[in-house]
């Protein structure tokens, strides 16, 4: 346990950044039937609830150093589904590097609640931003996208693996997924030291990417071809193109998007492989607004909405 | 606003605490129906949320630096709501000089619930904790206890105003109380340079002056008749006697209960006077186990629970 949770016996913790460090901080929720499912099991509840924390501060560039959690829980949760919460929790935190270091339990008569504020640390004034990126840049993206979305489809709509023909093995890709994302942590340093801007995607490449230009006062272009998609994804594709939208805009990837200058390139690359994190370069930023996806006939694709958005 | 809120624009905040401080970390929930009626005005619901984090941070004895949010809101609140809430927040967060750096709003199908993970600064090494009382330091407690849980009981039980033959001031100072506390930030300073043990009442005096007992090892008297009450909690008392557990176990007081050893104590009250905040001495540290409170005949109250509980 971290020393400065006072071994969660106080009424707060305390944080010591290194010399020459600063603090990155950031707090998302988590409710049932909204981001997840009431009867999912509650150890993947909890590690999502931690790591689409950790994925912004792997976009961030940060290292871990610790979360506080407040739970909300209705009376229909006990001590089995706690056990599995805190499980779940306790191991990710430790994959992570990422102590507990207090909070708080309340209860609600509305469905589970999971606010985590997580903590991480850069050297003072190297945060990675959402504002840095200028024309030239490349664009690139960690992992694959449209996986979660897809497999909160499959969730939703009965049917919909037949349809798209997916395979077993597909389809579980797909929902492990959406269950639990996997945050990109192991690419801070890299982003951190060669990246002009990034920041986490988890409300849809093009939204996030779109908030990503606007931050920096620039536009994007990217071919749609290029975005990496899983081998269950390009299933999906083949049989129903029109399914580039929820690949597109779907959200929850938690995965990185970044711009990083041409003549830092090669080096990230490399840090990338180094980390063991796949990285695709998508298109590139330019002196317009907005980001623009193009399809194989160099067309822009015009989506129905940029962004999810949970309401 | 805080410039390491980065204008709300990024997805994370940066904070440093200056040179050798140390940054202060608590997190509370609050939860609609359970902390605070759905129909509280937003502001005052938004201002709760905020000061029962500012109430830990004043016990710990450390000076307010910002807050991360998330809040959960239902379709149910429109524009108006979400206007009056972020007045209200707005204005604690300038009178507490407590800036928002950040946070995540989502949709729930549940009530409204805020989270709220606040951060203050103290010189390392030096929070005030619930772990350092010893034999013979005295107890002491702020402002008045008991006003919050009556005034809670005047909301859920009709016709207890007529009971208890409270005028309407009377019944307008203790649901004031209970809607919107008073955190003792002004007397942080004080705490942390004389108090040897202190944290912030929030479950019942009784039961938060027991934890205390236990983090530090010790035990405490603690006369009944000295416990500081409101014109109204007297008013009460002296219709119902029985209402002596509500104040000494009913919760929501905000205040803070610490221990001062005796050679600090002339200087801790001179500078609560100077910091505004009226202080009481209520009993001492013995070097035995849980606080016992005393009636005036010299035997020890039982209560039928020693800590308030929302479950």
């Amino acid at each position: 346990m971290h020393p400065g949770a006072l071994g969660l016996t106080d009424d707060a913790a305390i944080l010591t950044p290194p010399r020459g460090h600063s603090l990155v901080v950031t707090a998302d929720a988590v409710v049932g039937g909204v981001h997840f499912f009431a009867g999912d099991p509650p150890g993947a509840i909890a590690r999502k609830a931690l790591r689409v924390n950790l994925s912004d501060l792997a976009a961030k560039g940060a290292k871990p150093a610790g979360f506080v959690l407040t739970l909300a829980l209705p009376k229909s949760c006990g001590e089995t589904w706690l056990k599995g919460f805190a499980r779940g929790l306790g191991a990710d935190a430790k994959r992570f590097q990422c102590p507990l270091l207090g909070g708080d339990t309340v209860y609600t008569p509305g469905p589970v609640t999971i606010s985590i504020t997580a903590f991480g640390t850069v050297p003072s004034g190297f945060m990675a931003r959402r504002s840095g990126a200028r024309a030239g840049d490349r664009v690139v993206v960690t992992g694959t996208i449209g996986d979660s979305a897809l497999g909160l489809n499959l969730r939703k709509e009965r049917g919909a693996a037949a349809r798209w023909k997916l395979d077993r093995a597909m389809q579980r890709h797909l929902l492990a997924r959406y269950l639990v994302p996997q945050p990109r942590n192991a690419l801070a340093e890299a982003l951190r030291l060669n990246a002009s801007a990034a920041m986490d995607v988890s409300d849809g490449l093009a939204g996030d990417l779109g908030k990503l230009c606007r931050a920096s006062g620039a536009g994007a272009e990217i071919e749609a071809a290029r975005v990496p998609l899983s081998k269950a994804a390009r299933a999906v594709l083949a049989a129903d193109a029109e399914a580039m939208e929820t690949v597109l805009t779907g959200g929850d990837d938690f995965e990185v998007v970044a711009t990083v200058p041409q003549r830092k390139l090669k080096r990230f690359f490399a840090a990338a492989r180094r980390a063991g994190v796949k990285v695709t370069e998508i298109g590139r930023v330019t002196a317009g607004t907005g980001a623009r996806f193009l399809g194989a006939d160099g067309r822009r694709l015009v989506f129905a909405r940029a962004s999810f958005s949970h309401f």
